[in-house]
Formats: structure tokens, C-alpha cells, sequence
């Protein structure tokens, strides 16, 4: 005797399932020839492991230091949060103290976090589109509603858009730069105007730096932080995975006034008690001795994207088009009749390429994203850059 | 120039802050003297490190398996996930999959993706009290009712009761067995009384049993996973920081039905993207390891909770009343005429003990919270129970 399944949130069941493991279902026993093995440009995720010096400091502290396996405090480790904070007011140039840091287990719970101290159900949040999609989600099965922002000419969102958007039940714009999925770095004073604004309304500017260390600048990238009040608007948000390929440990960061932070705890404490210790044990490690390790990271990532530009003519005489490429990412419009949405899967079997279809990364009554395709292409070298174009460019649908 | 703060969610500005920080902030800075160290009996929490071999696994991946760095499936490892099935289905003889199973950071995340699951804003919850802060802390921040139901003689709740509660906002019952704070284990007949309700009115139960390792019974302690049907009603979560010493690695589970399982993906996915990898490593060898060190380590609770009970009678001549006493609490009616939240930090100074308010436990409005206190045992052993005790029946306020 079966009966109907239990009453579920509503808010919840609207949702759609992640993308990116939808992604991984496409190839699950997918044999894929050995002359043509499979390109893995779906997920942003470093594939090689930390390096061997901090793979044995973690290691070490496995072995021999007890905190490493009991509760810590909810906003994160003394020692990590006084460090990001020191690193953070020398790079960005403002004051920034370990009150002002809390750390969190992956940078999609700082987002989670930030915005259900925010926003209840009913109000909003304004997000540029083609947004990063688990934003998307996690303010849908919120009951926030996450109001599409299109991205203009360079993949930029213009603020006086923004502006004609705020309403009474906005909360915060969320800027995601450099931009995942777009791969565009926002000019300085393109982040000052939406502080601007967002100031102007007592809303918060949400500024998501997953990508930070992997911008072709190299120093600040904005000066938002050298303004003394910049907290009383902004709420930056930063990940250790990508730059220390720390992904599988989670770790990720706030920054923000203390009184703000003083709300997230409320929600990391019911959610997670403490980001795990190990991981923010190699985050540390990582922040005070991978400098010059990073450096070389970043020199390699933006060879990368060089190899984008300079190989996309041949695509490019196909009819695609690049529309952005930086961080991690090349966003595409593809010369195809098909939607995103049935090419990405297709591709699979057709290329052994899996990558992600513009629709994820768009609202479903948008139809740009039927045309438009994410690569995340720091996965694979140089030489796995050219593999894929080889690939893409004598495709046919 | 100073602008007011922020606009927040304010289900988010009415939650309490985490009483396991407050709890903390008591005792910073304080010194102790020498003769008379403090006993921290606050917080469920080991404070040793897990056994040796477990720890050298644990290094050892670190070190040689790539797969403990990266990101991993949303739900958990394949591995632990079907582990923990077969243990399941083995201690409680019922039929439980490994799609049954869904990995977490941790316990608290679990009850927080259960939650937004089966309730959104202006929903019900019925949760015993005394409660788990936490419990009641994430409800309220998403805008959920917790709804008290007085647990009763024993520090039982009543079925009976409960269905006078609810309503058609109701999404679920919680039980907490054995119980945090009550340390009561509730008898198998009455947690099938609460699913048959459940089942009568299509609403879940929430059975937690982070603290089932240590159950004065060895084998199951409720039949509800025999029943053929059960995971159209029950979702059981489990914790494995108290068995493995886990707590600051953050990993947990949640047992259910499989559909169940791909909404709490949507959760999980925008929340943690994974559970950190390394926890997981040493929950599965812990799982596969040390089924007898485990049995061990239940003995000696168990001794624990004998010597709480055998040295109460020194108290109960003060007038203190032992209410429950298992698993890794104690929770205890104290004789004097002030109210635990005054009583519980003035110990610090007092007594050289940390514990926490039963006040901490209840609704704001019931005043029964303020005659209570929670002592989690677990964290000392049989001579520093007895000289607890000895601190606590000298008392005077």
C-alpha cells in the first residue's frame, strides 16, 4: 500500500535539479574511444591536487595537531580570519580586521548565507544574467526572487538598468566578477557605480571574488574597500578552492561588517556548527606560503585564455562567436539552429566534449541562452584547448 | 558619515543568537585557578582525537588519493553512502539502499535540508521540548513555526498531545532519540505511536539519532525501518562526530526515500556543493574499522551516565531533581530561586564549571526553562563527574 509522497516546500519543488549534476549524469557509462577521450570543460574545478608541501603540512596536522578534529568557532579560525584580513587591506588597500572576516565551508555558503540574512521570502535580489546558477537557485527555493539583470554589450550589466529594477522589496545586487559564467572582469568603476546605487537605496552590494586571483590585473581590482564606510554597503565573498585547489575541502570566506557577520553566524551555526577544520588549516597554510605558487597558477590560467582568443578564429570562420573569456571561463554563441540545451548533451557522444548549455545560466523565459555555451576551459591545458576547438569547429547539426 | 545599517531578513533579526557561542564568550578571558580547573560541560562534544590508525588513514589519504581534494557527487561518496546502507539495514532489519542515503556536513545541515525541504515560510513543526536550539533557530530564521510540544512525565512527549497540534500548515514531527538535551531515550512504541500519526496526516518524521551509538540498548532501538512502506513517512538523520570524534570534520546523513533525496540534493548542491571529502574518507573507515572500538567507547558513556546516577543522591539532598540522564546529557532541575540564565554564567566564576540554561532549551514564554540545566557528561570522565558534583552541592545563591 503506497500513498502520496509527503508535502514538500513548494519553493522547493520549483526548483530545478543542479546543473552540474545533471552534467555528470550525460557521461555516466559513456565509453568514450581512446583516441578521442573525453574534454571535462563542465565544472570550474582544478583537477591536479594542492602541492606536495602543503598536502604534508595538512598531512601533519592530521597526525599531530588535536584541533584539527574538534569543533571550532562559527565564523572560522582566529588565525585564518586575522590572516585574510592582513592579506585583504594590502592587496585591496583599505581596512579590513579579522572582525571583519568570517569563514565558511565553500563560497557558495558565504552566498547562501549573506542572502538569507538579508532577504525573506518575497523580496529580491537583482542578479546580471548569464548568472553562476546555484545564486539562482538558492534564492528560488528561498522564496527570494532572483530578478534577471541581461548583460549588455562586453557581458556588462548596466547600472542604470539595475536602477530601474529596485523596488521596495530589493535587497541587494550581486556582482560576480571576474564573471562566472561570462569570464568578463567588470572595469573598477563599473563595481563603484553599483556601490553607488546600491548605497543609494540602503541595499547591500553582494561582490563575489571566487575569481579574484586569476584576474588579468594584478593589482586591485577595484577600490571599494578604501572607502572607510565600505561596509556599510558592500559584502565581498571569496573562495580558497580555486586558487589553492582546495575544492573537496570547502572553504570560502565573507567579508563584511561585524554587526552583519554577527547575523551570519545564526545561520552557519544551524547550518554547519563550524567550516571543517582541516580545510581551513591548508587555506591558511596556503594564504601564508603559496604566494609565488599563485602566482605561477594565475601566469598559467591567463595563458590559457590566450589560447582561447588566439585559437577562436577557427570557430569564429564557423559562425561562433566569443562573447567573453577570462578567470575560468569562455562564454560562446554557437552557430547552430539546435538549442544549447539539446547540443550540450549531444556532444557527449558526437565530441566527447561536456561543457554546459547557456540555458542553465539563464532565466527560462530567456531564449539568448538557447544560443550560447559555457566552456570552463582552466580544466584542460594548452594543448587540450586546441583538442577542443579541433572538435568544435568541424561540427554539424 | 555613518548611514543606517542594512534592511535584513527579519526572521533572521528575531532569531537568538547561537547559545553555544554565547555559552563561550562566558568564559573568555576568564582564568581559573589551579586548584580548581574548569569542567566544560556545554557542549556535546568528544574532547579527544580519533584513535591513531584512523588518524594515519586519514593522513594517508591526504597524501596519496587525489580524489580527497577534489569536489565529489552533491549526495555524498558512493562508498560511505552504501556502507552506511548495509549497517543500516543490518542494525535496524529493514531494506535501506545506498539511495537511500544522503551525506551532509554534518547533522545540523541534514535537520536544515529536511527542513527546507518539507516546509517554507508560515509552515509548521512540531519539535519536543526541552529542544535542540538549533532546531528551533533554523526554523525561525526560514520563517517556519516551531511548535512546542511539552514533553511530559519522564520527558516523554505525548502522540496524543502532538495531534492536537496539528494543523494543515504542519510539515512535521522531530524526535530526538536519545534525546539532546533530555538524555531520555524514548521507547520504541512510543516513536511508532509519532510515525503512525505522522503517516495518518501525510507529514514526515524527522527521527534524529545523532547520539544512537550510545543507546543503553544494543540492538535497534525502534522498528520503524522493518516496515516495508517506511520512507514514505520517515527521514532518520544521523551523526557521525560523537561515534568517530568527528566534529570537526562535519559529516552527517540522512536516511529517506530517494525522491525525497533529489530535493535535498537542490539544498545541498547550493549550499555545500559537497561535504568535505577527508570527513568522509574517515567516517568510511571508521564505519568499516572500528565497530569494536566503538563498543568501547559506548561502555564507557555508559559508565558515565552510572556515575551521573549513582552520584545525583549527594544533590537530590540540596533539592536538585534529576529529570533525564543518557546519552551524552543530564538534564537536571536545580532548587534555587534564581533562574538558570543568571545561574548558568554566575558558575563560571563560582564554580569553575561551564553548562548551559535550560532556558537555552525552551520558548522564550515557558517559564519551566528557568528551574533547568543541561550537563553534557560525556565530555568528562567518572572522577570529574563526582567532582562536579562536589562543586555543585556546595552551592549557594
Amino acid at each position: 500500500m503506497t500513498k502520496p509522497s509527503l508535502a514538500r516546500n513548494p519553493a522547493m519543488l520549483a526548483t530545478a535539479p543542479p546543473p552540474v549534476m545533471e552534467a555528470r549524469r550525460w557521461i555516466e557509462g559513456v565509453e568514450f574511444p581512446s583516441e578521442r577521450p573525453l574534454l571535462n570543460v563542465s565544472q570550474a574545478a582544478p583537477v591536479e591536487v594542492p602541492p606536495q608541501e602543503m598536502r604534508a603540512a595538512m598531512a601533519d596536522a592530521i597526525l599531530s595537531r588535536p584541533d584539527s578534529h574538534l569543533y571550532g568557532a562559527v565564523l572560522g579560525r582566529p588565525d585564518l580570519r586575522a590572516e585574510l584580513a592582513g592579506q585583504w587591506a594590502a592587496h585591496y588597500g583599505g581596512s579590513v580586521s579579522a572582525e571583519n572576516v568570517a569563514i565558511t565551508a565553500g563560497c557558495n555558503q558565504a552566498f547562501a548565507a549573506t542572502i538569507a540574512t538579508l532577504a525573506g521570502a518575497g523580496d529580491e535580489v537583482i542578479i546580471p544574467t548569464p548568472w553562476y546558477f546555484n545564486h539562482q537557485m538558492w534564492c528560488e527555493m528561498q522564496g527570494v526572487r532572483a530578478v534577471p539583470l541581461p548583460a549588455r554589450a562586453g557581458l556588462l550589466p548596466d547600472p542604470e538598468e539595475a536602477a530601474s529594477l529596485i523596488t521596495r522589496r530589493t535587497r541587494a545586487l550581486v556582482l560576480v566578477s571576474p564573471n562566472n559564467p561570462g569570464g568578463v572582469e567588470y572595469p573598477a568603476s563599473l563595481i563603484a557605480a553599483f556601490r553607488d546605487l546600491a548605497r543609494q537605496h540602503d541595499i547591500a552590494l553582494i561582490l563575489d571574488e571566487t575569481y579574484r586571483d586569476f584576474h588579468s590585473q594584478t593589482g586591485a581590482p577595484h577600490d571599494l574597500l578604501q572607502d572607510a564606510d565600505w561596509s556599510d554597503t558592500v559584502i565581498q565573498l571569496y573562495s580558497f578552492s580555486k586558487a589553492y585547489r582546495l575544492t573537496g575541502h570547502r572553504v570560502g570566506a565573507i567579508i563584511a561588517a561585524p554587526s552583519f557577520l554577527s547575523e551570519i553566524e545564526k545561520f552557519l551555526d544551524t547550518v554547519t556548527i563550524c567550516p571543517n577544520q582541516l580545510g581551513q588549516i591548508g587555506a591558511l597554510w596556503g594564504l601564508q606560503n603559496l604566494g609565488d605558487w599563485l602566482a605561477g597558477e594565475r601566469r598559467e590560467i591567463l595563458a590559457r585564455k590566450d589560447a582561447i582568443v588566439a585559437g577562436f578564429p577557427a570557430l569564429a570562420e564557423q559562425g561562433w562567436e566569443l562573447l567573453g573569456a577570462g578567470a575560468y571561463f569562455a562564454y560562446m554563441r554557437h552557430p547552430f539552429a539546435q538549442p544549447s540545451n539539446e547540443i550540450a548533451p549531444a556532444l557527449v557522444e558526437k565530441a566527447s566534449v561536456l561543457l554546459l548549455p547557456g540555458t542553465m545560466f539563464k532565466p527560462a523565459k530567456d531564449p539568448s541562452g538557447a544560443r550560447e555555451l559555457r566552456v570552463a576551459f582552466a580544466n584542460i591545458d594548452t594543448a587540450g584547448i586546441s583538442t577542443l576547438f579541433d572538435r568544435l569547429k568541424t561540427l554539424q547539426f
